[in-house]
């Protein structure tokens, strides 16, 4: 099978590309061929070197996604867009990258069905974005997308196409909203959902972290294991379960900033915990508390989609996937 | 304050364009300029040809936008769209008119305050195709919308274009989802949703109508005076009422077929009634059968928008408006 990563530099992309290395079988049959993409050139993991390509190229060009579409392949993974902060600041290119870039990709696909038949599974990453406040405790399955971004706007639109070009029978897609990913390895970074990562994987090295909202912030979260899943679970399973609503919340573990603590306590110690410097921050928690902090996410579980059910499991995936099980116990 | 009216050849625009000619304060203001847009020339209201002026252009069509915006309108009403069947036959014509040619106005409205601040009230009419089944009984102003036309995919998206600008201070924008428009005037024509007027209008005028589903199906109405009263309010409101959810979802009235027939009864007689020729036809039920029934339209309610509570009020309004105040008797 042909498998091609759209965003496969980034975080989950560059995660999804090492489980497809380390096991072959991951999407049901045999990889023939990868081809990364991404707006800076992807890592391409040893394993897989013999069957893969990496291409720079920027999806919303005159036509990137047609000449990438050429090849054909049968699962495409369509995670390359510009972030919330940035499609926020800059109107036009949010628009170019996330909204025109995505609808090139999906007429490539309509187009490149007009020489010969083509209708390849196409997972697109969508986020809980596509929700703005006010909205219940527990947002269901059915609560409607009102998006106070541009960014969540233009994944709402995204998941509207996804729909109506599967419907089609252009494609056959699944939208995939992706929870806060927690632990994201690397370096602490400005997104103002950063520290709810910063205060576990800081401390597990020993480091510092800022918590600038209170211990009762509530938030949605699932590892970066857990996405991966998804993902591989999305490009494997029985499309004809899911009807015409394309597009799935995923499920997530909701969870207290708090209760992120008392996990790290239990696994690296008071120590670990003394590295949390409270240093609230109005800004920070203003942005906080206007995200949805618990789902119900029904329909994903019921179609065999599965995240983390506490901290610890959440906190034992970094330490197994990024910290060679080694932790940091002052 | 200078008005502009898109898709004002058709039949609401006609007799929204009708209804400022009768009432030159219905806006609030007195209206200076005029300009109405349809891809037909639209006809210019007799009282209104002073401050009139019609064009025949595309707004999908380059620069069509732009040339129309720059007369810096007050009040724009959006109407312009091609009909779900066409929108369905023709996936390319449907994105273009109605996805690319609102994206275009609202982008032109976005260019031209780059030259001096500009910001219009922008009614967008939008549609109840929005929804797809399953879904309740009752469908509330929370309901997630999962179209299964790529009419009701445009529509939308457009929804969520007008949000995301209007949030942006691009425009002030109002989206009205509007219910099935009965008696529509004119003559009897092949859209699914047509009998549900015909077996009204027809007998109302001595003629006879088919009814191709049972008495028992229930639907969502109002006139076409409620739908002009819907965009007129729109256009006068107090938006800061509004929040950032900006397309409602209009006040109607949830009837059964049977209710319009005892309706036409107890204003026409049973002579009228007898013109009803029942066809069952197979393929319009199952149609039907995917149609919303109900709405609770809470918000648009409170926000003051108005709409028949009765099949009588509908009968004797197109009495009023369309047939002089005469009725067939037999």
């Amino acid at each position: 099978m042909r498998v091609m990563v759209i965003g496969a530099a980034g975080m989950i992309g560059r995660k999804l590309v090492e489980k497809l290395a380390l096991d072959s079988e991951a999407l049901g049959r045999g990889i023939e061929q990868l081809t990364l993409v991404d707006v800076i050139e992807p890592p391409i993991p040893a394993g897989l070197a013999s069957i893969s390509h990496a291409l720079a190229a920027d999806l919303a060009d005159e036509g990137v996604a047609a000449s990438l579409i050429a090849s054909r392949p049968d699962v495409i993974f369509h995670l390359a867009a510009i972030v919330s902060g940035e499609a926020e600041a800059d109107f036009d290119k949010g628009y170019r990258i996330n909204l025109d870039g995505t609808r090139s990709l999906f007429d490539a696909i309509r187009n490149e069905a007009k020489q010969e038949p083509y209708r390849p599974r196409l997972i697109f990453a969508s986020s809980i974005a596509v929700f703005g406040e006010p909205f219940p405790e527990k947002i269901g399955d059915e609560f409607f997308t009102t998006p106070l971004t541009s960014y969540g706007t233009q994944k709402a639109i995204s998941e509207l196409l996804l729909a109506d070009y599967s419907r089609r029978g252009i494609f056959d897609g699944i939208g995939i909203r992706l929870p806060t990913i927690c632990i994201r390895p690397g370096k602490p970074n400005k997104a103002a959902s950063g520290f709810f990562s910063n205060i576990l994987r800081e401390p597990l090295s020993g480091l510092e972290a800022v918590l600038p909202v209170d211990d009762t912030v509530r938030h949605w979260f699932a590892s970066p294991r857990a996405a991966v899943g998804f993902f591989v679970h999305a490009a494997r399973m029985d499309t004809s379960r899911i009807g015409p609503r394309r597009t799935l919340t995923m499920p997530g573990l909701s969870a207290l900033v708090g209760e992120e603590i008392e996990a790290l306590g239990r696994i690296a110690g008071p120590k670990a915990v003394k590295l949390i410097r409270r240093e609230p921050d109005a800004v920070i928690r203003k942005i906080v508390s206007g995200w949805a902090t618990d789902f119900d996410a029904r329909r994903a579980r019921e179609l065999g989609f599965v995240a983390e059910t506490d901290f610890d499991e959440i906190i034992r995936i970094h330490i197994e996937d990024e910290l060679g099980g080694k932790v940091w116990h002052g």
